[in-house]
C-alpha cells in the first residue's frame, strides 16, 4: 500500500514523494524523504526583538524612517562651505552627537562637530579636526574641500519606507541592529519546535537514582535534550514512563500540544515493544518503522495532525544516529530552514571496515588540516559494539557508508555531515 | 613605552607577546595578539549536566563501574548453550531489559530474551529470533552459533574507573550521555563569560522609546547581545548611561563582577570621548586604543584584575567587527576554546575595491557552492558607506583585505571567517 504524502503547509523544501508503506523496511534515502514530505514550516510567531537571532523571518522588514535620518558627520572636525577653502573660518558653534542642529554655516563662519552629529543649516561637508589648525575661535582650513565630504546624506543608506529584510531571511546580528534602529521591540519569526522526550524501558533508571546490578541509567534522555538545545530548542519536556500500553498513552497526551515527540526504546519487534500499538491508539498514523541502515534499524515515524512523532531505538547509538539524521531535519524544515546543511569532504586518518548489507553511518571525529585550507582529516571513531559511546563520544561527525562496501582505505576521500549544533 | 604580558593564568594559547603602549595605533595582529595575551581561562564552575553542552570539561571523568555492567543481549533472541547448535531446546524463561537474571541456561535449555537484557547464567550466545523456528516451549536452533555471539561482555566496552573524557574536552551530546550512564548530574567545566554592555551616546534612545528626528535608536546594545548569545552566554547585563563621566563609572563599577565588559561609543578623540578617562578612573589598564583597520580604528582593551574591557566604536560596522575580531577571541580563550576558527576559502562573486592604508576587514556572504564539496562562493557586501548596516545584514562572514591592496577581481580565491556563532 502507497500513500500519498498529503502535508498540511508542506515545506517548499519538500519534493513530491508517496510515502511508503510501514510494512516495509526502507532506505535511509526513502526514510529521509518520507521526514521532509510531511514536516511542515510552523506557523509565525512574535517573539521579542531579543530572543529572534538565529531564527527565519516570517514578515517582511521596511525602514521606518530614512537612514540617516539627517546628514550626519562621520567625522571628529568642522562644518563648513566649500567657498571656505584654504581661508580661516571662525568657529560659532559646536555640535555633539544626539544635539538638535546648531547655528547654521555660511560662508566665513564653521561648527566644530562630533561624529554622529546632525551637520548645521547650510553645512557642504566636514573637514576633519586633523586637516585644521585652530587658533582661539579661527581655524585655517585645507586648500581643498569637496562638497558632501565626511557627510552621510539623509536617506542615503536607506530611504524610507524600503524593505532591507524579507521573510525566509536569516536573523543575523547585523539585522538583529537594523530592526533595532527601526524601533522594533519584536517580531515575527518561524519558531523553533517544541520538543517532548518520552523514555520507555524498564531497564532505565534516571541519572541520580540509585543503581542495581542489572540497571542502567537513562542517558538518552539527557543526550536527546543536548541535542535539541544545541539546535536552538527550548528545554524539552521529558518523561520516563514504564514499558505499559497505558503509561505509554497518557505520556502522549500529556505532549499532545508538542510540535516532535520523541520515544525511545519499544519500537522493534520484541514482545514488549508497544510503541506502535500506543501510537495506533493515540491515533497517530505510522509512516515507516524500519530503515535499512546501521544502527538505528528499527525507526518509527509516526503523525497525528501536524505533530510528528518518532520512535527512536534504544541502544544511544542508534538513538543519537536517529535524531542527527531524521529528527534534525524535520526541525529544521519547520523552522523554514533546508534540511541539512550539504556534506563535506575529508580525507580518512584510518581504514573503516564494514561489511553489512546495510547503510552503516559511523561516528567520525573531523578537524581541520593544519595549514591547509578547506581540507579536514576524519578520524573514524569504531567502539566494540554498536552500543559503544565510549569510543564515540569525542565525535562531531558522521561518515556514510554504502552497503556491501568492505574497507575503505587510510587517505580516501569521504563525505562527512556534521552532529547538528555540533560545537566544533 | 613597551609593557610586559603578565596575565594571571594564561591560556594556553597565549603567545609571549609583548604589549604595546597605550599611546599608539597597533597593526590588527598585534591588537589580537594582545586580546590573547591577557585573556585567561576562566575558573572551573560546576553546572547541571543539563547545562554542559558545548563547554569544556575541566575534570577527568572515569567510568563508575564496568560498562556494560552485565553480559548484555544484543539481539531479541534466545540465550542459549553453543552445544545446542542443530539441536532443539526447551525454553525454561524470558528475560526482558530491567529484569534481574532469568533461570539458568544449561544444554537443552534456553531463555527467551530481549535486546538490553541480562543474560542468565550460562548462556554462551544469543541467537537472533528470525534464526530459530519455535514451536510451543520447544526452538530448533541453527547449525552454528559462535561463542559470544550477540552478547556484549561485561566491561568489553568501558572497563570500571577507566578515563573515558579528560579536562579540554568538548561536551558533545554524546559525552553528555556517557556522563549521565556515569550518574553524573553536575560537572565542571570552563564557564561561558559572563558580559556587561555599556552603551554611552546621547543620540541613542532605547528601541521601544520615542524618537526625535535629530536622534537615532540604540542598536549596538542589542546587536552585542545576539552576538553574545549565539555564541552560548547568557543574557548580558545592558546598561545604557549619559556622556558624563560619572554615569559612565558608575556603570562600571556595577559591571566590576562581570568577566568582560563592552562599552560602546566615547573612544575615539572627541571632546565628548570620555571613555578612556573613566576607564583610568575605574583604575582598569588601557592597553592599546586605536587598531590600523578599516572600519573601527578607535578600538580600546584594557584590564582590571582579571576582567577585560573593550571600549568599541559607536559605529555598528565597526562594533561589530571590534566583537567579531577581538571579543570573540577573548570569550573563547576565557571558556579553554582556541581563539577562533581557521579562516576557510572562497571564491569572489564580484569584485572588492579599496584603496585605504589600514587592514580592511569587510563583510559578505558565504554560500555553498551547489554540488561542488568544500567550495564557497563569497559575496562582498559594501554599503555606501562605513556605517550602511543595511547592505550588509544579511553577511554571514569576513573577508580580511590588507592595505594597499587596489582590487580584489572576481573569482579571485579570497579567506574568509565565519562571523561567532553565525546562523548559516
Amino acid at each position: 500500500m502507497i500513500r500519498n504524502a498529503t502535508a498540511p503547509g508542506a515545506s517548499p523544501f519538500a519534493p513530491a514523494v508517496r510515502l511508503p508503506s510501514s510494512r516495509y523496511m526502507i532506505s535511509p534515502q526513502d526514510a529521509l524523504q518520507c521526514v521532509l514530505a510531511v514536516a511542515a514550516c510552523l506557523d509565525a510567531r512574535v517573539v521579542p526583538l531579543d530572543d529572534a537571532c538565529g531564527l527565519r523571518l516570517a514578515e517582511e522588514v521596511r525602514a521606518d524612517r530614512a537612514y540617516p535620518p539627517f546628514p550626519r558627520a562621520m567625522m571628529d572636525g568642522y562644518a563648513v562651505c566649500v567657498a571656505d577653502a584654504g581661508r580661516t573660518a571662525e568657529v560659532v558653534g559646536e555640535v555633539a552627537a544626539g544635539q538638535a542642529a546648531g547655528p547654521p554655516v555660511e560662508e566665513g563662519k564653521c561648527a566644530a562637530i562630533m561624529t554622529g552629529a546632525v551637520c548645521p543649516p547650510g553645512t557642504e561637508a566636514v573637514v576633519q579636526k586633523e586637516h585644521v589648525r585652530r587658533e582661539g575661535d579661527l581655524v585655517q582650513l585645507p586648500e581643498t574641500i569637496a562638497v558632501g565630504g565626511h557627510i552621510a546624506a539623509v536617506g542615503s543608506e536607506c530611504p524610507a519606507g524600503s524593505p532591507v529584510l524579507k521573510p525566509g531571511d536569516t536573523i543575523t546580528p547585523l539585522a538583529i541592529a537594523v530592526m533595532a534602529s527601526f524601533g522594533m521591540e519584536s517580531v515575527s519569526v518561524r519558531p523553533a519546535a517544541s520538543l517532548a522526550i518520552i523514555t520507555t524501558g524498564g531497564e532505565l533508571v534516571s541519572v541520580g537514582e540509585a543503581i542495581q546490578p542489572h540497571l542502567i541509567r537513562d542517558s538518552n534522555g539527557p543526550m536527546l535534550s543536548a541535542l535539541a538545545r544545541r539546535m536552538g530548542l527550548d528545554r524539552p519536556l521529558a518523561m520516563h514512563v514504564e514499558d505499559r500500553l497505558n503509561a505509554i498513552l497518557a505520556a502522549l497526551e500529556q505532549a499532545a500540544q508538542r510540535d516532535v515527540v520523541l520515544l525511545t526504546g519499544g519500537v522493534s519487534v520484541g514482545d514488549y515493544d508497544l510503541v506502535p500499538e500506543a501510537l495506533r491508539q493515540f491515533g497517530a498514523e505510522v509512516l515507516f518503522h524500519k530503515v535499512r541502515q546501521k544502527p538505528g534499524k528499527p525507526l518509527l515515524l509516526a503523525r497525528r495532525g501536524r505533530q510528528l512523532i518518532f520512535g527512536l531505538p534504544g541502544n544511544p547509538l542508534a538513538c543519537h544516529l536517529g535524531f542527527s539524521r531524521y529528527v534534525a531535519a524535520a526541525i529544521r524544515v519547520m523552522q523554514g530552514l533546508p534540511p541539512a546543511p550539504q556534506p563535506l569532504e575529508g580525507r580518512l586518518t584510518g581504514p573503516v571496515s564494514y561489511r553489512g548489507s546495510r547503510t552503516y553511518f559511523g561516528l567520525a571525529r573531523a578537524e581541520r588540516m593544519p595549514a591547509a585550507s578547506n581540507l579536514w582529516d576524519v578520524t573514524p571513531l569504531c567502539g566494540v559494539s554498536s552500543a559503544d559511546l565510549f569510543a564515540t563520544c569525542r565525535a562531531n561527525c558522521y561518515i556514510e557508508v554504502p552497503a556491501g562496501v568492505a574497507e575503505i582505505p587510510p587517505s580516501e576521500i569521504v563525505r562527512f555531515t556534521w552532529i547538528p549544533g555540533d560545537p566544533r
